[in-house]
Formats: C-alpha cells, sequence, structure tokens
C-alpha cells in the first residue's frame, strides 16, 4: 500500500452557508489529482465552521474577550494556568480554550467548533457524491494540543465514511502471537498527514489522502469511537 | 507540496547486533521506491530496540512477569488501573508499561524502549549515508495512548535530520494576522503517517515518506524539542 497525500489549493475564502462540498469537489477536480472513489478529504475546522455560521463577535480591542465564550463552550474546566484553559467541550473533547480559534479569521471574530463534526462530515461526504459522482470519506480535523509532549498535531474532530479506529483485536502480529495493542486511531493519523501538506500558514484547508486501506472505510464517527468516556479516564 | 508515503518490505527478522542501517539501506533500494536525499525513514521502535539487544527475559507462563521491569524502567508513576500503568519513563515519556512490549517478539522475551533513541536515529542516519550515499532523515517512532481519545497513534521517540517540531511563530496566516498556534509537531505528524501504511500486524516495520518540507531538515532531537519539562505540565 502506497499513500500519496495532495494539498488542495485554490480554495477561495469561505463565509457562511456557501456550498462548501461543491467548492471542495469543484478544486479537487480543477486540480493535478482530480477525485476518486476510496479517496480521504481531510478538511479543517476553520472552514467547517465559518461555512456553518459557527462563528461569534469578540471586542477586538481586548484580548480576552473571547475567554466568557470559551467558558460558556465548555462543560468541564480541568486546569487553567494564566490565560490557558483546559476544558472538555460540550463535545466531550479536552483541549485548549474550548477549540475557539482567533487564526484565520476576520479581526473581531472567533471560530467556535462545528456543532455536531461527524454530522458536518457526512453532509459533506454526500454533497460531494451528488456533486462530483465519487464516494470519499471524509475527515474534519482540528490542532489540539498534548499534555505530555511540545507542539501541537492534528487530529479528527468528526469523520464520515471512514471508520474513527481500526480494531486488530484478534489478529495476531507477524510472530504469529495474539497482539496487546490493538486500537489504531487512523483518522488522527490521517488528519495529522494531512497536516503536513496544509501547514499552519499556507492558506491551504483542505487534503486528499489517497491509497487508505479500502476495509476501513465504513461509516465511523469520531464521538462514538474516540471521545474517551470521562468514568473510563484517568486524568480528568 | 505532494507527500508519498510506502512501506518498505523485506526487512528480515532483526537480531542484535545486525548491522540494522545497512538491512534498511538494501532494502529500501531493492524497493520500488529507491531512496533519494531528503527521505524520511520512519523505523518502528521495535527493530531498533532489537537490533541494540534493549530486550529482557521474562517468563513466558505469567502473564505479570514484566511488571517489576515496568516499576524499574519508570522515574515515576502516574497512575495503575488494574495491570495497567501510566508511567514516566527514563527518557521523559509518559506512556503505557513504560514503553515494554510483548508484541512481534518471541515468547519468554521483552522490548524495552532503545536506551537513547535520537542517538538511535543518529546512528541509522550516519550509517546510511554511508552504505547508500544518501542524506536521509530518521524517525524512530513507537506506540503511544493519549489520555483523553480511544485509540492509539503512532509517535516519535526519537529523531535525526529532522526538526521535531517546527516553528512557525512569527509566520502570519492566510488574512495577514499573526499566527497563534505556533509550534507544529512534525516528527509525531510523519510518524502517524508512516503507522498507515507499516500496519501492527503487517510486519512492516520501516516506511519511506518522501517530499517533506526541505526547511525542516536540520538536527532534530525528540529529547530536546518534545519531551515536556514536568514543571510545565499540568497533568502530571
Amino acid at each position: 500500500m502506497t499513500l500519496q497525500i495532495f494539498p488542495v489549493h485554490d480554495i477561495p475564502e469561505i463565509t457562511r452557508a456557501v456550498d462548501l462540498g461543491g467548492m471542495i469537489a469543484g478544486a479537487c477536480q480543477a486540480g493535478e489529482s482530480g477525485l476518486q472513489d476510496g479517496d480521504v478529504l481531510v478538511v479543517t475546522q476553520k472552514i467547517v465552521s465559518k461555512a456553518e455560521g459557527a462563528m461569534v463577535d469578540i471586542d477586538p480591542t481586548n484580548p480576552l474577550s473571547h475567554k466568557p465564550i470559551v467558558e460558556r463552550e465548555s462543560v468541564r474546566i480541568l486546569r487553567r494556568r494564566g490565560e490557558l484553559i483546559i476544558s472538555e467541550t460540550k463535545h466531550g473533547f479536552v483541549c485548549a480554550n474550548a477549540g475557539i480559534d482567533l487564526s484565520n479569521v476576520a479581526r473581531g471574530q472567533a471560530a467556535l467548533l462545528p456543532e455536531d463534526s461527524d454530522r458536518s462530515a457526512r453532509r459533506l461526504r454526500d454533497r460531494i457524491r451528488a456533486v462530483a459522482g465519487v464516494e470519499v470519506a471524509i475527515i474534519i480535523s482540528d490542532t489540539f494540543g498534548r499534555p505530555w509532549r511540545r507542539g501541537v498535531t492534528d487530529v479528527a474532530i468528526g469523520c464520515a465514511g471512514i471508520g474513527a479506529v481500526v480494531d486488530l483485536r484478534g489478529t495476531t502480529d507477524s510472530l504469529g502471537r495474539e497482539l496487546m495493542v490493538t486500537e489504531v486511531c487512523v483518522v488522527d493519523e490521517i488528519a495529522g498527514a494531512a497536516d503536513l501538506v496544509c501547514g499552519k500558514a499556507a492558506g491551504v484547508p483542505v487534503a486528499v489522502v489517497r491509497g487508505v486501506e479500502p476495509e476501513w472505510l465504513r461509516q465511523g464517527s469520531v464521538h462514538d469511537e474516540i471521545v474517551r468516556d470521562p468514568a473510563d479516564d484517568l486524568f480528568r
């Protein structure tokens, strides 16, 4: 299996209620990669939030004006240090500042996380099937920190058409023994891989990942497969 | 920038003191991908530990016989639940069971983490330059869990020839504003991407990642750039 990852250029600035799936399909078809059945499209959260109108106004002269919104979008505050808040969002994600983001948005605005990123992914998948006639999978990605490792990485906050976690339970390793590590979060690995070609500053909000294992392509849900029940969590 | 990721097949079972760099270079050159300057080779921890003899004997009839080794390899126990231990290793990694692994090793043995994975990566890079005449970067990967997300992903435990964290501080986003999220852990994203073609059960311990940003290719160190100082850590 060889994997190829292409950035998708020429997606215009996204505003509320644009046909995001149609624009992505058009930009992919215009690019050299085209689109094929089985491709995985990684779409960064920001343009999904913009298209869905998940934006709020903030006071551009006050660098802390988004903090009340962070509190409102959180169901549980885990840690505070200075201006940093690590919290659990209403979606069940644990991240900094409830995923609220001021970069790549207009001054005086902040982007919230989509209300239901799995649903957003399903809608994009359906729309791209309708306009381009291809069966793709969608991953919506966002940039999260990690408690014990410096640097951020992109992870999946929603998916459709691909399983979030691939269960290798019961398969055997190369020496014929049952594997002990069993559940691989492939959508997080794919989201991070796509970030390598999108970059943070390059203004490339979508990447195509071609060549993923066809067995992984099923309905999929970040919420159902990745979000850990707080009761199973040792660090909350 | 388009990224390509190839699995490297036909690496034989690794034993202590084999010429791992030479074997990897040979397997890459024999494969369809060849090796080129600027390629990043992701090498899974297990074969590095085997080549370095970082193995210990355990009682194969006792499923808990590696637990004293986990304690010995840890400098701090963060959490216990049943048989699971989350600890900080002497290298500064926070992971389950101090990274000790019983899969893909012979019955009666357990693989420890390499003593210094950055050094292991530098040696592999030097050896591949010597035998194949190419300047590659090396990432040594291992499989870690995450506290708030189900499923495991591969991350970097050592690197050479590539920066671990790319600093976007001071660059501007596509709307000309200074970016707030600045430090991307590209080696973790690359390690995860490589896992997508290696799989856990497929016995493919090396992948070639071609097309990474040339600016990222510098000395690099997981220890110096990723391992978070416990004093900066909100969850230890």
